[in-house]
């Protein structure tokens, strides 16, 4: 194709993608050294529209490094009917901290594993990709060196570790290799690109991201390959809501429940403080049936804690910048910095209850999100994050009690709503909806705790015990 | 009222207000040392629906110190329906730099105007604001600190900026006072609170922000008190629209077009470059008239630039994020860090052009948003941003034969719409509009460039040129 009609189909493939709405697109390049990726990005962000473009080459923030790895590629991910284009992306890292050593064998696998979990997590959401390793032999690496270094105007345009990454050409090469090998899929595809010169590289890489705009989307909410949704590789027992004994126990008296709740929440408060000194965040995630005193036990476990270290976060309908964006995007952006706690009010986890049982989400998307959810706590874990998941029950018996006293209580009215009812009425699907979601996101570090709620009292000390018991098994831990 | 009485109203007035979402109230507490803020703030916060609320204590980030000072308050701005608690806010900054003289006296009433300028533009935009001055007299303060010290278990939370604090007790007083009488407003006022007991504070303050809450709002969009839409201080000469001689000039050949186009670009990118060397950020406005060719100028500007170092912001209709925030912070987001280029594809102008002259704003509102820009450019420049502001005009004959040309060419087609043809029916109207924006809002540093466009090659030639000049005259100060 000549360059001026590619240039003009890909401009039309770029506003029909902004036009529609529909996709996202990611342009990653890495490779190696002096393969002129940078004077590429700009000659191709000359061809596109560049109000639908952004470009992404900084390194981490403060911001980022206190927070879960991944939480600063989540943060750039652009909006469906954008184009972003990274410059090494998630991989730079990977590569270059295994070619110096940084990184040991194992954990540049363990990486490239993660890699495909936010790749099959993106495209199922509706994100492209179009992944790019630039190639160029050693002795046109060196040679292009040399020919930089000796033009004063470009000469700036060299580091160190320009020549670092030359010495380094056989290793980059093979860590490349077993990178694209590992990466590689039919959502994720890779091209490897050997630089011949500007002009042709461009032609290329602009007939590639044409391609790539113009290719019929995938399934929609299909689960990309790699993906499954079964249990965690060590199946742990998992509570189960519909084969919960009641616990039928004696009532706490006023008194002492009191002076237990006191004791728990002042082991709370030692515990949160010791938390915020060691800087080390925070997730709890609360889910539980109506009425099943979500509210009241959050409001017991923040009553530990300084106001200054936590906040709620409640989780309702998604705003529309949400909805641009994949479904996990609204969760990574409220993840605490170190040494600070997030709570969640309604967590993820809708997306495999009220998502699933309402028919808010496609049967393919609510499977998949088993493992997206697995992936995302394990990201928590490994960045050092302490994991709080309680779901909190009731008997039906009970929540109609519940629901008629709010009915006949004038200031808790406004709690009970049309849908509360309507929730009941699919109380099977919930029970059924709750016990796979059990199943199969118990990991190691993220349990589930099922708090039995009938009696309002033992389950709010039950709520701080598990919490307490979660920080004080991290606490106790040597890392 | 007894205390559970407070509580119950105090707690029914904030569901009130996030039931209704029409306003957000900022409670910021600042005032001398050992006044036990943060046990009021968390005790404060167990009355509330922490669902609803928020609290901020902390230090900048390096994201927030590479952007202007104002940034890191207008992000946590509370949405509409939200408490935002502030310890110390904007106020502590100011306080305490100035009481350890690390501000001069010059320095902090400058700091006062501005923080005039931030709660009457929040005030006006639906942010109810409470101010506590937490005072002490100083033996008491004395007594306190020493009992702290003495008791094992709270001593932890002593720093020796508290005795230092103790020492400078009637500077602080004294700026305190001065501080107070520069920024206290009908719409910002200050309570000042002697501290007798933690339990009659929490109980006053409780009172004070549940009378905040239910107070009746403000006349919508009224201009608070001390804002003018008046020309800025120092009266510059503004261009104007209506009163611009038709440039005749002779054609420009392509061939002429073509060198001086390269010999500006490249000048442009060694201008950058500089500018990211020297951690400069630039902000770049363009305005225009439709057909005027704001995007191809862009493009031009772009084409010159490392693709890593800009991103180009349409501004379009708000996302109901932004909607639920002061209209200013949908620009404030999006401010480029330290060395960085942000190009606004239509800006904060939209303010006192579109929604003035289609009536989207109410009079007030646009009226107000000359003084809000002044002071939002002011902020940009004290920061050391570079500010480019250019107006793409066009005659009224000159955007008809546009207009029929893209009519006319099937690829260009989409860029005409209904609205383009309704806005030239509001000609004058958007004349006038655009001449009161230029007398309004020129000012040192962020003077208009007004660019006759008829003339495609030269309209982009000036555009280059505009920039340059503004980045050159940037680079050649000394500061």
């Amino acid at each position: 194709m000549k360059t001026d009609t590619l240039r003009a189909r890909l401009l039309d493939a770029q506003l029909d993608l902004a036009r529609r709405r529909e996709r996202a697109v990611i342009l990653l390049l890495t490779g190696h050294a002096v393969t002129h990726k940078g004077r590429l990005v700009n000659e191709l962000n000359h061809w596109l529209e560049n109000r639908h473009t952004e470009v992404h080459a900084l390194g981490p923030s403060s911001e980022e490094r206190e927070r879960p790895y991944w939480w600063r590629f989540w943060r750039r991910v652009p909006d469906r009917g954008r184009i972003g284009i990274f410059i090494h992306g998630w991989y730079g890292d990977a590569l270059f901290a295994r070619a110096e050593r940084r990184l040991s064998p194992g954990a540049f696998r363990d990486r490239l594993a993660e890699i495909r979990a936010f790749e099959a997590e993106l495209a199922a959401e509706g994100v492209v990709l179009l992944k790019l390793w630039m190639d160029i032999d050693r002795p046109a690496q060196r040679r292009h060196l040399q020919a930089l270094q000796a033009d004063p105007a470009r000469a700036w345009q060299l580091s160190a570790t320009d020549w670092q990454r030359h010495l380094q050409h056989a290793a980059i090469g093979a860590l490349g290799r077993e990178m694209r090998d590992a990466t590689a899929a039919e959502h994720a595809p890779w091209r490897r690109l050997a630089f011949r010169d500007p002009a042709t590289q461009l032609q290329r890489v602009g007939a590639l991201l044409r391609e790539t705009l113009v290719a019929p989307p995938a399934r929609p909410g299909g689960v990309p390959e790699g993906v499954t949704e079964g249990v965690p590789g060590e199946a742990l027992p998992a509570p189960s809501i519909r084969r919960a004994e009641p616990r039928v126990a004696a009532p706490l008296s006023k008194a002492s429940y009191a002076e237990r709740l006191a004791e728990a929440q002042g082991r709370l408060a030692i515990n949160a403080r010791e938390m915020a000194r060691r800087r080390i965040p925070v997730v709890l995630a609360f889910e539980g049936l109506d009425a099943a005193g979500k509210g009241g036990s959050i409001h017991r476990v923040t009553a530990s804690l300084d106001a200054r270290q936590y906040r709620v976060h409640r989780i309702a309908a998604p705003s529309d910048e949400e909805l641009a964006l994949p479904w996990a995007w609204r969760f990574w952006r409220r993840l605490p910095a170190d040494g600070r706690i997030a709570i969640f009010d309604r967590s993820w986890y809708g997306r495999v209850l009220v998502e699933r049982v309402e028919g808010l989400a496609p049967e393919a998307a609510w499977r998949r999100a088993y493992a997206e959810i697995r992936e995302f706590e394990r990201q928590l874990l490994a960045h050092g994050a302490v994991l709080g998941k309680l779901f909190l029950a009731i008997s039906q018996e009970q929540q109609l009690r519940r629901f008629e006293a709010r009915a006949a209580t004038p200031h808790k009215r406004h709690k009970l709503t049309d849908e509360d009812w309507r929730n009941r009425e699919h109380w099977e699907d919930y029970e059924r909806a709750i016990d796979e979601m059990f199943a199969r996101t118990q990991a190691p570090g993220a349990e589930w705790a099922l708090i039995a709620c009938d009696d309002k009292r033992r389950a709010r000390l039950a709520v701080l015990e598990e919490v307490n018991r979660r920080l004080e098994m991290r606490l106790a831990s040597p890392h």
